[in-house]
């Protein structure tokens, strides 16, 4: 079981990301995906508190993968992880430094075949990264 | 004058990204951003005559910068300029292959400072491709 937790300065784009993955992907019943883009009250932004609480409500999944797409997304998913109190469920985190479109499509269908973290990584490692 | 022209597989995404860099760039008159992603049916994929249709709808602007995330959605970005009869439009026209949402953003942010196709890609290049 694991959970791939998308966050993006718009929630449209991790809503459309969501889909699109479970579509492409089949909707794997062991493979969670989580939008959390936005802020909380639907402005253009990210918020670490609302990243804290999708990290915890999959507090029961092997590993979370967290991916992002700019600037302070990158920096609220550092913080959320920072804030989590139960440090075997921080240990879990896994904040990917990919592209965020095709660093989580690449994740989720690396997830279907081999879904550890030492695989997941590597795969989206062979997409370049998204920033410098 | 540009265009940038998002293709996603789901509209839901590039709907998104325009709002995104509508916001954080201040809505630029010079720069158009065009949501193309998704189906003409509103379904996950991409059409390459509704791309077709949108850089002729934009046919005025200096330049038109096309991002796209996967497989097929870069593939109808192609053949949607492949299948352009004005030639002076298809020469408008630049595939950056680019991370989506990052590069876009990028691409956006630079072309309130120098709206030249070689300033563009010369700056979405310093990200890295989101492709092998």
């Amino acid at each position: 079981m694991v959970t791939i937790l998308l966050v993006s300065h718009s929630k449209k784009i991790t809503d459309g990301l969501k889909e699109m993955i479970e579509e492409m992907t089949g909707n794997q019943d062991d493979i969670t995906i989580v939008s959390a883009g936005g802020t909380d009250d639907g402005r253009i932004g990210s918020d670490p508190i609302n990243i804290k609480n999708e990290i915890e409500a999959n507090s029961n999944s092997d590993s979370i993968f967290l991916f992002a797409d700019i600037g302070s997304a990158v920096m609220s998913v550092e913080t959320a992880i920072e804030l989590l109190e139960d440090e075997t469920l921080q240990e879990k985190c896994v904040y990917i430094d990919g592209p965020l479109v095709e660093g989580a499509f690449v994740a989720s269908v690396q997830c279907m075949v081999n879904p550890t973290r030492e695989s997941v990584i590597k795969e989206v490692t062979k997409l370049k990264s998204a920033r410098e």
